[in-house]
C-alpha cells in the first residue's frame, strides 16, 4: 500500500494480498481522517458482502471467491467507523453487490479519499439498530 | 434528516422513511445549491428504477419493494434538476440499477454533495428528448 | 461535448455518438489534467466490457450493444492512463458491469473530474502484469 496525502484528498494505491478495509484504516489512522467520502476501483479475489435485514436487525454475510473486478466502491471514514458498499463484476460480467465486510486486492486497487472538516462520529440508532451519522 | 454544510461539500444523513429524492430537493433548495455532485450509499426498501428509450423517447419505471442495500447512488443536483442513478443489491446479493425515479430510505442513507460555482442548467435536446447540461 | 473547467474540478457532458474515453482524453490534453478522480452517469448504446484474469494476465473483453443506462462510472485520469470501470442497467434493470475498454454515449453522459496536484503516472507491476499508480 502507498498513498498521497494532497491536504484535501488522499489517492490510495492498493497492493495484491492486502486486506481493503484493514489498510483504509491505515490511511485514516497515520493521517487522523476524521471525515472522508471514498470512492474506488480496482480488483479482488475474495469479497466478503453483507446485507442487513432491518427487521431482524442483523448482517447476512456470504464470502465470494474469484476473480472480480470492482466496479464500484463507496463509502466514509469515520473516526469510529469506515463505512463501504461494494459493487463486483465475475469474469461473465455478472454483479454482485452489498454492504463490504471484506475485500482482498488481486490486481490493484485505487482510491480516492476527500476529506472534510466536520468529525463523521456515530451514534446508534435504535429504530434501526444501525450506527448512524452523528451529525 | 440532517445535514452540515462544510462550504464546498454538504454531508447528508436521511432516515428511515424518507423520500431520497425529496429531502435532497430540501437540502438544495434551502442552501440554494446550483451545482452538485454526489455519492451515496444507504439502504432502501421501495425503489422506482427507470429506462429511457431513447429511440421512443419514453421512460419505462418499475417499482421495486423489497430490503435493498444501495451499493452506489452517483448523480447530480442543479437549480433546476436533480438527475440520479442507483444500483442496488438484493439479500441474494444480486444487482439492480437504472435511473433512480424514487427510493424510500429503510436503514440510513449517506450522501456528500460537492458544490461548484457553474450553474448546472439544463436545455432540451431535440435529438433525444432529454433535458442535458447547458454548460 | 462541452466542458466546464472550474479549477479543481471540470464538469463534463459528452452527447450523442461519442466515445467516452476518447473525449475524456481530449479533455485531458486540452487541460493538462494529470491527476484527475471522476464520477459519471449516462446512457450508451454499445459499451464493451473487460475482465483481467491476474494469473493469466490478460484481459477477456465483450461488446455489448442495446439501450444501457450507466449506474456507476468510476475511474481516474493520469497522464499516461485513463482507467475506468463501468456498470450499466438494461431495460429489464438487470446489471452488468467490469473494466470499460470502450462505450459509446446514446441520450447523454454526465461526468465530474476533481483534479489533484500529484501526476498520476503509473509503473509496470511484474506481479501482476498491469500498470499501476506510481506514488
Amino acid at each position: 500500500m502507498d498513498y498521497v496525502d494532497e491536504g484535501d484528498r488522499i489517492v490510495v494505491r492498493l497492493d495484491p494480498g492486502e486486506q481493503v478495509l484493514e489498510e483504509l484504516a491505515t490511511v485514516r489512522d497515520e493521517l487522523d481522517v476524521e471525515n472522508g467520502f471514498l470512492t474506488g476501483i480496482g480488483a479482488v479475489d475474495t469479497v466478503t458482502l453483507g446485507h442487513y435485514d432491518v427487521d431482524e436487525q442483523e448482517y447476512n454475510e456470504e464470502e465470494f471467491t474469484g476473480q472480480f473486478e470492482v466496479t464500484s466502491f463507496l463509502g466514509n471514514v469515520g473516526p469510529d467507523k469506515i463505512h463501504t458498499h461494494i459493487q463486483v463484476a465475475t469474469s461473465e460480467f455478472e454483479s454482485l453487490g452489498g454492504h463490504c465486510s471484506g475485500a482482498r486486492v488481486s490486481g490493484t486497487f485505487e482510491v480516492v479519499i476527500t476529506t472534510g472538516e466536520t468529525p463523521l462520529t456515530h451514534r446508534l440508532d435504535e429504530q434501526t439498530g444501525l450506527d448512524v451519522f452523528d451529525l
